[in-house]
This record gives C-alpha cells, structure tokens and sequence, in this order.
C-alpha cells in the first residue's frame, strides 16, 4: 500500500502539524509512504512517518539531494522538474492534499485523471462532478485522512 | 510566439467550434500553435490554425502517431503519457484552456506554477488568488481569449 | 517523415560541415529535421536544412529557449535535462548519428532499442549484432547518410 | 549510498547468478539497490540484495505494478517508458552494468554522461577514452564490482 501526500515546500506551523499527524498515521498503518521529498509538507509528513517507524520516499525534482528532507529512507532524483509531479502521482495507491499551491492542483489534476482517489486536508476546492460528488474526499482530521485513503485506494 | 490551448480529448459541438475559432486567431497572429495532438479540442484547434496558414504542433502521450489529428504540422510521440502533459504547457509564452477535463486542469495548474498565463474559455474555475485576481483569465469569445494570451504572453 | 540527427553540442569544423551538409540533403528530401536544439552539431544540421528550406525542431533539455540554435522552427524546451534526449529519438522514423560523446551515445542505444535505424556518420562503434551485421549502419557521407535513412526508416 | 544494478530483462543463468550475488554484495555492505524492476537480472539482483537484507527499489517503465519483480521493497510506476531508464541512472552514486541489450547500454551512456562511474560484468564494450582509460572499469566477479562501485562512487 502506497500513499501519496502533497503539499506545498513552505507551509503555515498549523499545516505543518497536519501532515506531521497524518505521515504518523500513514505509518501506523503500515503503508509506504511516498512524497515530494522537499521543505514544508513534504518535510512534515516524512518526519511524522519516520518517528512512527514508517518507510518514506521523496520523489526530487532536481538532479541531486542537495536540501531534501532528512527524514527519507529513500531519496529518488529524477532532474525532471515538474513532471516529477506526475511521478509522485503515479506510484500512490491513494493520494491525500494537505493545503497547497499550484504544484499541489497539478498533482490532484493527475491523480484524479488516473482514477486515484484524493483525500483533501484544507486544500484546493474545484467544485463536484456531473454526479453533484465533491471530486476531493474532504475530511477534517488526519486519522480521517487516512481511514478514507486506506478505505478508497486503488 | 508559442501560444499553448488545452482541453479535453472529446467535446461538444459548441466547444468544438470555440477551439477552431481560437485556431484561426492564433494563425492569424502568426503564432505557432502547441496542442496536445488528439481529438476533440485539439484536433479543433489544429484544424482552425492549419485552415488559416499557421503553424501546428502536436506533443503526443503515446509512442507513435497512430490516430492524431490530421491537422498537424509536427507531431511528437513521447511515450510518457501524462508527464506530456507539462511539456505542452512548457513549450508556451501563453495558455488557453478551453473547456476541458482533469487532464486541463493538470496543465491549467503546471502553467500557473511555471508562471504563464492562463487564458480561460468555459473552463475550470479555481479561485480567485490572495490579491483577489482570478487566477484564470476569462474571456468571453476566442478573439478575447488570443488578444489576451498576447497581451500577457512571458 | 521525420529523422532525427544527434551528436555534440561542441564539435570540429569537419564534423560540423558534415552535419551541415546532412541537413541540406534532409531538407532536400522533404524530411522534418529533428535535433536537440543546442550548438555543436544540432546547430550545423539545423543550418543546413534550414539554409535549405527545410523544417526544423529542437528539442531542448532546459526550461526555456535561451543559447538554442537560432536555425530553429520549432523549440520546444522540455525542463527534463537528459530525458529529453528519449524524445528527441522517439520522433524519429530513422536517426542518423555524426560524431559524438556519451548523449550521443544514449541516443543511439534508445533508438537501437525502439527498432530504429540509426546510420552513423564518424560515430561511435557499438560492434555487430548476433547476426554478424554491424548495430550502426555505417556510412561515409551525407548523401549516403540519408538516402539508408530514407531507405531504411520505420 | 545508492548504487543502481542495469542489465536486460531477460538472461541466462550464468548472467542471473552473477547478478544475484552483486545483489548480495551490495546488501552486505548496507547500500540501497536501485534497479529497473522487472525480470532477469532486475530479478536477481533484487531477490540477492532482498535475501542478504537490503533494500531494494525498482524504478518500473510502465503505468502498475503487474509482473515486477517481488524482491522489491519500493516499485515505483512512471508510465514514461523509456525515459525511465534516465532515472534508474540518477538516482545513482555509482552503476554496475551486467550482461545486457541496448536498455543497458543507453543506461550505461546516461551513467557516464552524467559523470557516474560504471562497473562492468560481462557486458558491453565501449572502448576507451581520450586518456586511454576504459570508459567502463571492468571487473570479473561481483565482490570486485560492489568494492569498486564503492571506491569511485561520487
């Protein structure tokens, strides 16, 4: 099981809390979590799994590792700048926003155009489907975020 | 001058007709037209630039050029599928999106993250941004839609 | 048909007046001339073929158009550093090699690997295939180098 | 430390058992293996690095996660074919080459264009450089290769 947190590299402390929160449950449940590998949510979700004794993996954008988050197991540069948001997308089984800039949207837009459920923590609005369903699961809390990712995945 | 226009693989008639509009305005300005290379909006698009003498490229997910669009001057197999998606944005001093499904918005948002304008024609709606602007340009009709992509072209 | 021609971004006066003179024979022949957009041999090729009346594309590894070959019809910066160089064969019915260092080298190997033909020009030698028949289809000059391309494109 | 294992998916049991003892070697000494993923010597190199106690990554050309190898702690789907190969390579302090087709080889130039060592077992031959050096350092057995890959990594 793979999950995909998204977020912006610089983030409010309360933003910062959240994804600390939702990698701890990330890791509790035993999936794999997989990011961006950069600052703010990216950093915050990795810590937060790591101290749970999770596995995390950060999917770079540039060509080395220079100023990516300490807290990867495992640190992937792919030198590929935004498609390497694709990339991150790709590989979740269930993708959870936390808050979020223009990078973040992108990565919705991909994981919901591959039919990849995404679970939203104070993030992007883009409105409802043709069915009147809200196309971003929101929840409010991180343990919801993760129940709804685990219940949803692909 | 690359202007870029986005949007979805199927459409209706109306918006069909918008996108060819928007085709023959680009051609008209002397722009080369970036699409993404299939059906529906860009074929449109392609169709309405080739009929006005411009110039059409067509930046393709799939590993060859079986069943694009014959309006094509150029056309480019990638085989990376989404991550294609960031090369027709990247490829363009200016955007409109037309219509459009998640796809579109993938590019919509790797456009405004990379900082080109987005020009919109019955399109996602994501918001104004934190001085109020609304992030997408919205216009009414294509000679509005490729004034504008001049006018704010980078 | 489109051939891609490969080969350094900074190369002798020889090898340069060879890839020029591929390019005039490409233009010659109706062919689009596609190229990694850059100096060296890109450049030259794309000289020839535009001096020629030819059409050319760069596909650039950067994320913007600054130092590309000014014999250009299309760029197309991609932001994706060395994977652009998959693109650059991927568009190719056959590829012809002149000169060359290691992205020279990938090239051919992606182009080997997809089933394209690839005729070389002073390039590197890979060695026969298990059949005893030299992998690069060697050539001697430029006119022979395009008609085997024409000959043998896919 | 990352050291990334190329060879072809499919091989003989002589390549599949040199491979499956790099895999060994490179666990031992606590790296973390980056491969491609699939069958042959991906396989192998997984299941000996796994069986040793290491971790192992495969970086996968297609969009899922159906007929990888299962030795992999991490597979990561991209869907860009190709291109893949580009990122097997960058994630690399070094590169050991085994066996091989012109995957390997594209892999092998990628390595040596981005300034990556390449540590060679029975696969191709590139000649030497400017300098008289093997462009490949080459070895016999897969201790010297996982030292060597070790001494020069960058």
């Amino acid at each position: 099981m793979y999950i995909s947190v998204i977020g912006a590299s610089k983030c409010s402390k309360d933003i910062y809390k959240l994804a600390y929160e939702v990698g701890r449950e990330i890791a509790k449940k035993k999936a794999i979590l997989i990011c961006g590998g950069l600052g703010g949510v990216m950093d915050a979700v990795a810590k937060g799994a790591k101290e749970a004794g999770g596995i995390t993996v950060g999917i770079l954008p540039g060509d080395n590792r220079i100023g990516v988050s300490k807290y990867l197991d495992i640190s992937l540069p792919t030198g590929m700048s935004e498609a390497r948001n694709v990339l991150v997308v790709k590989a979740a089984n269930a993708v959870i926003a936390i808050g979020g800039e223009y990078g973040t949207l992108s990565e919705i837009a991909h994981a919901l155009k591959m039919g990849t459920p995404v679970i939203g923590l104070k993030t992007w609005d883009i409105g409802k489907d043709e069915f009147g369903a809200s196309r971003i699961i929101r929840v409010d809390d991180p343990i919801s975020a993760v129940e709804k990712a685990y219940e949803l995945a692909k």
